[in-house]
C-alpha cells in the first residue's frame, strides 16, 4: 500500500507539473474548443426546429427527428437502437445530433455527405419514419403556416425535399455544446478541471486515444476500423464496406464524437455496453492493444465527463395545425 | 335571393346590436377567461416538466407523457388513438393536457379524480408506457440529480409514486392557455373578434351548445351522454358506465374542453372526424336534435377558432443521465 501511495504521489506531481507546462501551450492541444453557433438565418433555424420536432414527417404522425435524436437526452435516444414505425428496431445505435456539424460525413458508415443529405434518409426509411418525401411534402403543403414560411425563407411556392432538409440541417448546425469544463480549461481557465481530470486527459493522449478522438468534436473527423489490433465481436455490421464495397472498409466506422459522452449511453455502434469505464477499456484493447489499469480507466472517464458542454437551449416549438386537406396519419 | 339577403341583413344587425349590449355585460357570459397560472413552486414545476418529458418512465425508454400529450400540438397527439408500448393502439382518443386542470375529473370517463391520480395511470398501463411504479421509481432513484431534486422539494430520501405524480400534476397545472382572442373579447376588447366570430358565439349559445360547453374550459365541467337526442354510432365505448356500473352512465363521457380545439383534431372520443365543421354538425344533431345550416356551422367554427390561446412557453428540459446502476430500457 505504501508503495502505491508513493507511486500515486509521484504520478500526481508529474501530472501537476505537466499541467503547468500545458498552461502556456493549450492552443496547440489536439482537441479544440467547440465554437458557438452564430450568424444563422433565424427564421430558417426556427422553421428547421419545427420540422425537427414534426411528427407529421412520419407515416404514423408519431415519430419525429427528435424521437431518435432527443435534445433532452444528449441528442440521442439512449436505446440500444432506435424504435421506428410499427416498433421496428433499428440495426445500429442512434448517433447524437449534437455537434454533428463537425462530422466529416453522417451516419456511422458515412453514407451521407452532410446533414442535409442525412435528414432525407430517416423520413423515407421504411424502418424509421416510414413516410415518403412526396407524402411528407404533401402534408406540409396543406398547412398555410408552413407554406408561408417556405415562401418567405426560400422564395418558393413549391416545397421540395431540398428546402425541407436544408431547414432541418440548418437547425442541426446550431446544435453545438460549447463551454464544457474541458473547453474552459483549453481556453485558459486552470481551475475548470481538477488534477484527476487533467491526469485523465494526459492518459488519453499518452495511451493513444487521441489519435482518433481529436479536433473540435473529439472524434467525428475520420473513419477507422473497429478492431485495429484485436478483432471486435460484432462481425455482422460491415460499416463503411456497405458504402464503398472495398475490403479495406470492412468494419470501418466514422469515429464517434466524445463530446457529451456521459449523456449518450449505450456505447458503440452495437450498443454493447452502458458503462463508460467498460467502453474505454474495450476501446484501448481493440484499437490500441493496450490493457488499461483500472485507475487509468477511471481517470480517463473523469476526463471524458468534462466534455459535457452547455446543451442547446430549445424553446419547444408550437407546430401549426393540420387542415381538412392534410393527409391523415397512418399508424399501420 | 333577395329574401335571403334581407334576412341576412336583419340577422346581422341583430347580432351587431346584441354585440353592443354584450359589451356592458360580459362578466355575466357563461364562458370565463382562462386565468394565468401563477404562484407555483418553480422547482417543483421544473421537476414535473422533466418527468413529463421523461421517456425512462416507460418500459421501453421511448414513451413519455409528452408522447401522447404533445405540447407542440395542442397537448394531444393528433392521432385517432395513441401509440403505446410495442405500437399497441389505444382504445380512445387522447385528450389534451392543456387546461386539463379545469376538468371536474380526468380521462374521458372521469375515472381519475384529479391530475395527480391521472398521472399514475399511463406509466403502469401495459398498453401505454408499460412500466410499473416500482420500476419507474427504481430508475429515478439511481439518478443523483433526480434524487437531489426530490430531496430538496419533498424533503424525502425515498421517492414514491406519490411525489412523482405530484410533481407531474403540478407542472400540468401550469399548462393553461390564456389570452385567446375570445378571452380578450370577454375582457372588453371589442375588436378582438370580428362580427362573424361573434355571430358564431351567439349561435353557439342560441342553439344550446353552451349548455354543456361553458365555464373556463368551455367544457370539462360535466359528464354528459353522447347521444342525448339521437343515438351515436359507437355503441362499444361505454364511457362512465365502466366506472360506476350505472345504466344511466352508459355512453356518458366527460364533456371535452373546446379550448384550442383547432389544434386537437381528430375529434370525439372515437376520433371519428378530423373536420371541425363536421364535428359541430354531428354534435348539434346528436346532443341537441338540431340540424344546423351550413352557414351556421361555419360561423360556430369561426367562433371556436377564437378559443386558441397562448400556448405554454416551454424550455425543452435537459434530462439527467442514467448511471451504471439505472435499470435499462426494455423495448420488448
Amino acid at each position: 500500500m505504501t508503495k502505491f501511495y508513493l507511486l500515486f504521489a509521484l504520478s500526481l506531481s508529474l501530472f501537476l507539473f505537466a499541467g503547468e507546462t500545458l498552461a502556456v501551450s493549450r492552443a496547440g492541444e489536439p482537441i479544440k474548443p467547440v465554437p458557438e453557433a452564430t450568424g444563422y438565418d433565424e427564421a430558417k433555424v426556427e422553421l428547421g426546429k419545427k420540422l425537427f420536432f414534426e411528427p407529421r414527417l412520419s407515416k404514423s404522425g408519431f415519430i419525429s427527428c427528435n424521437s431518435c435524436h432527443n435534445l433532452s437526452t444528449g441528442g440521442a435516444d439512449n436505446l440500444p437502437s432506435s424504435i421506428g414505425h410499427k416498433w421496428q428496431l433499428g440495426p445500429i445505435n442512434s448517433p447524437t445530433v449534437l455537434n454533428s456539424r463537425f462530422n466529416l460525413a453522417q451516419f456511422w458508415d458515412g453514407r451521407a455527405k452532410d446533414l442535409k443529405e442525412q435528414a432525407a434518409g430517416p423520413i423515407a426509411n421504411p424502418g424509421e419514419m416510414a413516410s415518403t418525401h412526396e407524402l411528407a411534402i404533401s402534408i406540409l403543403e396543406t398547412i398555410p403556416e408552413y407554406r408561408n414560411s417556405f415562401k418567405s425563407i426560400y422564395g418558393t411556392d413549391v416545397i421540395s425535399i431540398n428546402e425541407v432538409t436544408d431547414a432541418i440541417a440548418t437547425f442541426e448546425e446550431t446544435l453545438v455544446t460549447p463551454n464544457s469544463r474541458f473547453d474552459l480549461w483549453l481556453k485558459g481557465d486552470d481551475k475548470a478541471i481538477n488534477a484527476n481530470e487533467l491526469a485523465g486527459y494526459l492518459l488519453f493522449k499518452q495511451k493513444g486515444c487521441i489519435s482518433c478522438h481529436n479536433g473540435v468534436a473529439v472524434g467525428g473527423n475520420s473513419f477507422q476500423k473497429f478492431g485495429v489490433v484485436k478483432e471486435y465481436k460484432d462481425t455482422e455490421t460491415l460499416g463503411r464496406f456497405n458504402v464503398t464495397q472495398k475490403e479495406s472498409d470492412r468494419y470501418v466506422f466514422k469515429v464517434p464524437t466524445l463530446r457529451n459522452i456521459e449523456l449518450t449511453a449505450p456505447y458503440f455502434h452495437d450498443a454493447s455496453t452502458w458503462d463508460l469505464n467498460k467502453a474505454v477499456t474495450e476501446m484501448a484493447e481493440h484499437q490500441l492493444g493496450v490493457k488499461l489499469l483500472s485507475y487509468e480507466v477511471k481517470k480517463i472517464v473523469l476526463f471524458l465527463r468534462t466534455l459535457t458542454g452547455e446543451q442547446p437551449k430549445i424553446t419547444y416549438p408550437v407546430l401549426p395545425p393540420s387542415t381538412v386537406d392534410t393527409p391523415k396519419p397512418d399508424r399501420m
